[in-house]
C-alpha cells in the first residue's frame, strides 16, 4: 500500500541508553577518522535494512547513500534523527519496536569497545586478553544468565537457502522451542531467521515469555546480514573473530544447517578450536542437519572435512537429515552433558572460559590479496593450525563475495589466489565448486563470478 | 520419533486454580446427570487432542473412548490424573504449557456456569438477565483490560480452509499485529490459527509480551475446533448463542475469512444483529477478506445476503480481496470510530453493553428435526427476525455436520426438512452448494453427504 | 497546616473493580433495606476515617453525618464521588492510594457476599456451608497463595494500648518480617498496626516486595477500628462469626498482645475451638505476649482460663514476656510444625479445611439483652462449649462498649444482665475489672460506665 | 537471645554480579598495594557492620581486626566466605538480604572505579573529566531513572543526634513520602536512617513500589556510617569531594537536618557551589529544618553562615522548625521549579550537568596537618573560594574526629592548627564550640577532645 522507499522519523531511546554524556554523544558525532559516526551511521543503516534482498555491503549503502543519523539532545534524554531510511523498518510512520532495541544495541556496543575497553586488560597475555575482551563486551551488553542451566543453541546456516531447507530451519526451531531450548544465530536472513521463527510459535505454545533470540554480528557483516526483527538481544562484535569467540563460549551448542562460504568458515572455525589438544575431554554438541534433499551438501562437506582435517575431526559432529525432533533430542542430550561437565569442573553456566581458543583463531585475519596469499595450505602442521588457515581462506572469499572492502579489493586487483598441497586445494576447490553448483555462494547467482583462483601443488614444500 | 498415540501423566494446576473446594472436587467427579464428569472430561480430551486432523466430535470421543480425567488432592492443591491422553499434547512426556492452561480454563468455566451463576440476574428481563450472564462469566474468567483502548479484532472463517487461504490469514494476522492489535478466534485450526501465527510473529518484532490470542469456544464445538495452543484465553461459554454474543461484546471489530456453514452462520448473526433497528448508529467495523482466487467465495456471500436481506445489509459490511495491509488499515480506522463513540456515549471500552441483541438470537436453538422444520423462512418478518431464522437453519446444519447430537440425529432419521419461500430458499441453496463444490463443507469432503433437504414454496405462506 | 476536616474527591477504581456491571452499580446505589447503599456508605466511612482517634461507630456516624458516596459511569469504568470525606484520607486533595484499595475491597466483598453466594452450598450441612462461604468470600478476595508454605502470622490485641506495648508489638512484627513472616490482623490501630509497622520495615530490609498486611474486618467493627492503610489486602467479613473462622483457616498461628474484651472475646474462640476434641492433635502455634510492665495482663487472663476452661487449656497457649526474638523463633517454629502436619495429611496450604469449629462458635450471636440473659455460664457442659458461651458473652460486652446497634441498645434498656455459676462469674467479673482498671476497655476510659452487670449464683442449677 | 558476636558464613551474588572474570576475582584478592583486597574487606566489614553504636573507623577495625572476606568461584558464578562477620548482619545465621545486596555494591564499585575508568575521559579538562567520572560511576551502579521527573530529596545531617530529633526525621521523610518523594542519604544512622524510615512507611501507604532509599558514601566515612538497610541503592564513591558531587548532581534538592562538623561541612560545600556565579540562576531547593527545640542549632548556623559569606548566601537556604508537613510542601514547590527549569532549558532529569562545581570543591583535601594549616581562612578571596576554603577545614576537623588516618594523624601530631582572620576565625570557633556543646561532634561525647586549634589574626594578610 505505502509505496515510498524512504522514511525521516525521530526516536527516542530506551530507557537504559536515554543517559548518554555529551562526551559519548560528540565521538557519535565526530565523523573524523578517529570519531565513531561513520561505523554507527553504517550499523545503524544495516539495522534499518531488515527484510530487504540485497546481499552486499556495497550495494545497500549504495541505495541508501542519502541517509543520515543525527542525535540531538533533550532534557529527556537523547533523540535519534533518522533520515531517508528504510521504509521497511517503519509501520505507518512508526518505527518498529524491535528496530529500535537493535538500534540502541548498536549504539551501546559501538561506544563501549571504542571506548572504556582500552586498558581492562593489564597483566594478561595476547589470548587472555582478548578473551577477557570478549566477556566485557558480552556482560556489558547483558548477555549473561548466570543460574540458568545451559540452553543456548546457537544456528549457523546460509543466509539464501532455499524454501525446503528454510521451512526445515524453522521445523528444527519450533521443536528446540519446545523443549525451552533459545536461539543464538548470525542474526541476517535464512537459516538464521528460521530457527527463530520456528521457536517464536513453540515458546508461546509453552509460555516462555523471556525467551531469548540472540543475533551476533560484527560490522562487516551487519549490513549483508541485516538482524531479524525477532532478535531480542543484539550484539554488535568489533571483528570477525571475536564474533566467533562470542559464539563459541556463551553458546552451549551449535546446530549447522546448509550454508554457503561463511558457513564452511564456521565450522572450520569450531572444529579447528575442538580439535586443539586442550579441549579433547570437553563435551560440546555439535549437529550439522538439513531436510531430506540437502543430503548432497553434508556429504560434500563431511568428505571435505575427512579428506582435509580427517576422520578424528568427524567424530565432533553428528549429521542428521530430515529428523527435526530427533535435532532437538539430541543437543539436549549434548546440552545434559555439558551442564553436567561444567557442574563437576566448577566452570560457569554463562561463559565457556574453559575452551581453549589458540590466537591464530582469535587473531584478525585482513584478507588482502598478499595475506590471502601467503596462507599456508599444507598438510606439514597441527591440524588445529590447517582448520584455522583453511578457515582464513574461507573468510577472504566471504569478505570477497558481500564485504565492502573485499569487494572493492577484488574489483580492483582480480581474484585472491590461493596456493596450497593438491590434496589440500582440490577439496576445497570441489566444495566451493558444489557451492556455486548448489547456488549458495551469493543471491544472484546466475552473475556468480568467483573471487578466488586455487592452485595447488603435488607435495608440499614446507 | 514417538510413536505412542497416548499418553498418562499427572498434571498441576495452574496458581489461581489450585484452591478449589472439597465441593467442587465432588461435582467435577460427578458422573451422574447433574455432576460434571462427562462435560468436563469431554472438553479436556478436547483441548488435549489440538492439532488432530479429526473433524467431528464423535470420532474424537471414538477414538479416545478410554481417555479418563481424575482429580486427586494434594496438600499443595490438587492434581489432574490424565489417562490415555491423545500425544499431541505432551513434549516428551511434558504437556505443553498453553494445552495446560487451556485444561485449567476448562475447569474453570464449567465450575461456574454450572454454580455460581444461579441468582445472579434478579430483577433483570429474560435479555438482560442473558446478557447478564455473558457478562459475568467473561468477568470470571477475566477478560476484561478496562482501560484499554479498543483493539480486539475477532477473526472468523473456515477451519478446513487451502493453503492459499491459510497463508492469507497469516498475513492479515501479521499486519493487525504490527499495528499493536489483539485477536480473538473461534480457537480451532485454519483461520483461527493463521491470524494468531501471523500477529505472534509482529508482536515479537513489536516486543508485545502481553498479546491476546482469545479463543472463545462451546461444549458442543470444542472437540471439532480443538483450540491451538498459541490461544493464551480460552474461554467455553456454555452454548453457541452466548458464545457468538461475547465475540460482539468483547471484541471491536470482525474480520470474516472464507469458511463454510459455520462461517455463514456467523455472518447472518452478525448481520442480523447490526440490521436491528437500535443498532443502526452503532459504529461496529465488519470486513470480509480473502487471498486472491478467492473471490468467488464472498460474491457467493455478498449475493446471498443481498438477496435475503437487502442491500441495506450489504451496506454493513467491506470486502477486500488480497491485500492484508489494506484489511489491517481500514480496521484500525474502524476501531478509532468505535473509541470515539464509546468516549462520547460513555460507554465502556472492555464490554459493549451498547449493542442490542434481540431475544431470538440469544436463545439457544436446539437443531432437532421439528424445530429445524418449524423455522420460518419467508419474507413477511423484520429482516432482523429473518437473519435470525437464517442462522437457526445454518446452525442446524453444523451440528449436522459435526456435533455429535446432530450427527447422531441426522444417522437416525436422515435429514433436516427445510421448507420456505423460494426467493429465500433457492440462494440457500445456491450457497450451500457452493460450500459442498468449494470444499468448505467438511475435511472429507469427498463422501460429504448433505444433512438437509430444500423445499422451496413459490409465495410466501404466512 | 491544612485546616479543612472535609474532602470532596473523585475516586477512580483499581483496574480489577473497574468492570461492575449496571445491575452492581443499581444495587451499589440502593438505599433500601434490600440494597447495599448504606453497608456502602458506612463501610466506606470507615476506611476513610483512619488515623482517627474516635472510638465508637456511632461517634464515627455522627461527625460525618454529611458524607456521602456516590457511583457515577465513564467510558473507562465507573469512578466514586466522595462528598464530605474525612480529610486525613488525602494527601493535598488526592487519596492516599493504599485508602483507595481499601475502598474498592469494601465494594469487592459487599458486592459478593450480597450477591453471588446464595446458592454455592447445596447438599451441605450448616457448618459445612459457613465453611464453604467463608472459603468462597477468601478465594473471592484472592486471599490464597497456593504454593506458599504457612507463614502468615495473625495478631491480636487491643487497639488502644499503651505507648510502650505500642512499642513491643512494633518490635514483635520487626523479628517476624525479619524472618520472612507475614502478618494478618483485625486492621485496626494499637496492636493491629504494630506488627504491621514493624514488619514492614524488615521486609524492606529484606527485600521482601510481595509482603502480606491482611486485615479482616466485618461491617460492626470496622468504624470503630479502620483499616491502618499499610494493610494491602483488606477483607471485609459479612459478620463477627465468619471474621473468626477467617482468622483460624487462613492464618498459620497466632500471637496475642494485650486488649481488652475484644481480645479476651478472640482468645476464646481460639481456646474454645482448639479444645474441640477433633482438634486434639492439630498443631496451632498460640503464643501470648507483651513488654515487660504487662505481666499483669497475662496473669489474670491466665487465671481466668484455668479457673473457667482449666488448665488444659492452658497447654494450649505459651507466654512470652519482653522477648520479641524468643516470640519469632518460637513461631517459627510452630509453623514449621505445621508445614509438616499438612504435607502429612495432605492438607493444603492455603485454608485450614481440618480445623473443625463447631457450629456454636459460626451461628451469628446477636447481642440483645434476651440473648445475653440466657447465655449458659455454667459448668455442666463440654469446654467447648462453656468457651463458646464465655465468648458470647464477651462478644456482647464489646458491642455495648463500640458497635452502633449494641451502643443504642444499652442506651435504651440499660446494661446486659448476665447470670451463671458464681465460679464462672467471678473469674469473668476479675478480668473485666482488671480491663477497666488497666484501662483497656475503651480509649475515653475516663467516663467508662459498664455495659454489663454480672451475678453470680452458688451452685450450677442445670 | 543469641549472644554469639561472630558469624562465618557464604553468600551467594546477586544476579548481575555473578559473573565476575578471573580477572576481577584476582583483583579482589590481592592484597598487596595496587590490588583492592584490603578496601574490599574494610567496606565490607562497614556494611556487615551496620547497627553498631561504634563511631569511628579506627575501633571498627579494631573490634573485628580477625574478620575475613573470601571469593571461591562456582559454577554457578562466585560466591563470598564470611569469616568472623558482625553477627548483626544476620538473622538466625542468615545473611539479611539488604546488606547482602550492598556487600555486592561494594564490590560493584571498588571494580569499577579502580579498573575501566581510566580513559574515559580524553580530551576534557580536569574539571570536566572529575565531573564525567562521577557520571560514570553513577550510570554504572544503574543510578538513572531517565525519564522520571525530578524527585530525589537529599537528606543530610548528624549520625549521632537526640531521640527528638531522629523522631522529626521520620516524620519529615514520611511526609516526603506521602508525596512520592524519594530519600538520598549518607547512609548511616540517625538523620540518615530516620527520612528512610519515615517515607519506607508512607510509600507503603501509597503503594510505591519502586521507591528509592539512596545511599552514597565513600571508602572514608563508610566505618564510621554503616549503611542502614533500608537502602536499597548503595554507592561508594572514591572520594569524599566525588560523594558530594554525586549528591548535588543527582539529588533534586536538600534537607538538612542538624547536626555536626559533617553536616556543617555539607552546608559549605553546597553554598559555597550555589554561590558560584555560573549557577546563579539555577534553581536549587534547600531547607535546613529540625523540631521544636532545635532552634538553637540553626540559629547559630545561620549567624556562622552570616557572617562568614554574608547574608547573600543566607538567600539560598529556608530555615522551617517544627512543622514537616512544610517542609514537604516547600520542597515539592521547589522540586517543581526544578523540572520547569530543565524543561526550558534542555537539561536531563537524571543528571546535573549544569551546576557548576568549581575545581576547588572537586580536587580530594587531604586533610594533613600541612594542608589543614595553609588552608587561607581570609575574606580577600570570592565567597565560593572562601567557601571552599572552610570546607576542607570542617572536613579535616570530621576526618581527626573520626576517619583512621585522621585519627591516627592526631594521635602522632597532636591537633590540626587552623589560623586565619578573626572574623571568620571567631565564628567558626563559636560554630564548633556550639557542636561540642550541644553533644554533637561524636557519640562518645564524654571524652571529646578537639582535634584542632585555631588562631585568629585581626587583620586579612594577603
Amino acid at each position: 500500500m505505502s509505496t515510498e522507499a524512504f522514511v525521516t522519523a525521530s526516536v527516542t531511546p530506551l530507557d537504559n541508553l536515554a543517559t548518554l554524556s555529551p562526551l559519548e554523544v560528540a565521538r557519535l558525532q565526530d565523523a573524523s577518522q578517529g570519531g565513531l559516526y561513520r561505523l554507527f551511521r553504517q550499523c545503524s543503516l544495516a539495522v534499518l535494512n531488515c527484510g530487504s534482498e540485497l546481499d552486499s555491503t556495497k550495494q545497500v549503502l549504495e541505495r541508501y547513500r542519502d541517509f543520515d543519523i543525527r542525535i540531538s539532545q533533550k532534557h529527556r534524554g537523547l533523540q535519534l534523527e533518522l533520515i531517508n531510511a528504510p521504509a521497511s523498518a517503519f509501520v505507518d510512520g512508526e518505527i518498529i519496536q524491535g528496530i529500535r532495541e537493535h538500534l540502541f544495541s548498536v549504539l551501546r556496543d559501538l561506544l563501549y569497545v571504542g571506548d572504556e575497553l582500552d586498558d581492562v586488560c593489564h597483566g594478561l597475555d595476547e589470548t587472555g586478553a582478548i578473551t577477557n575482551t570478549v566477556f566485557q563486551i558480552l556482560r556489558h551488553a547483558d548477555m549473561f544468565r548466570p543460574h540458568v542451566k545451559p540452553n543456548l543453541v546457537v544456528c549457523w546456516g546460509g543466509h539464501s537457502i532455499g524454501h525446503e531447507e528454510y521451512e526445515y530451519t524453522k521445523k528444527v526451531g519450533y521443536e528446540l522451542g519446545l523443549r525451552r531450548l533459545n536461539i543464538c544465530t548470525g542474526c541476517g536472513p535464512g537459516a538464521m531467521k528460521g530457527p527463530m521463527k520456528g521457536a517464536a510459535i513453540a515458546h508461546a505454545k509453552q509460555r516462555i515469555r523471556d525467551a531469548r533470540y540472540v543475533g551476533i554480528s560484527e560490522p562487516g557483516i551487519i549490513a549483508a546480514e541485516s538482524p531479524n526483527p525477532i532478535v531480542n538481544e543484539l550484539l554488535v562484535m568489533p571483528d570477525i573473530e571475536k564474533r566467533l569467540e562470542a559464539f563459541v563460549r556463551l553458546g552451549h551448542g551449535i546446530v549447522v544447517f546448509p550454508g554457503g562460504a561463511g558457513t564452511a568458515e564456521e565450522i572450520l572455525y569450531i572444529l579447528g578450536v575442538l580439535l586443539h589438544e586442550k579441549n579433547n575431554n570437553l563435551p560440546f554438541p555439535l549437529i550439522f542437519t538439513g531436510p531430506t534433499g540437502s543430503e548432497a551438501y553434508f556429504e560434500t562437506v563431511d568428505r571435505f572435512i575427512r579428506h582435509t582435517l580427517g576422520d578424528a575431526a568427524a567424530k565432533r559432529y553428528e549429521i542428521i537429515v530430515g529428523d527435526p525432533q530427533r535435532v532437538a533430542l539430541r543437543m539436549q542430550e549434548g546440552l545434559h552433558n555439558v551442564t553436567e561437565y561444567r557442574k563437576a569442573t566448577s566452570e560457569s553456566f554463562h561463559f565457556n572460559w574453559q575452551i581453549s581458543v589458540p590466537l591464530m583463531f582469535q587473531q584478525p585475519f585482513e584478507p588482502t590479496h598478499d595475506n590471502m596469499a601467503q596462507l599456508r595450505l599444507f598438510r606439514d602442521q597441527t591440524t588445529c593450525d590447517l582448520a584455522s588457515n583453511l578457515r582464513r581462506a574461507l573468510s577472504g572469499i566471504v569478505a570477497g563475495n558481500v564485504k565492502e572492502p573485499g569487494v572493492r579489493a577484488i574489483e580492483e586487483h582480480g581474484p585472491f589466489e590461493l596456493c596450497g598441497e593438491k590434496a589440500l586445494v582440490d577439496p576445497l576447490d570441489e566444495l566451493l565448486a558444489s557451492f556455486v553448483q548448489q547456488r549458495r555462494m551469493k543471491l544472484d547467482y546466475q552473475d556468480y563470478v568467483p573471487c578466488y583462483r586455487l592452485s595447488g601443488i603435488e607435495h608440499s614444500a614446507a
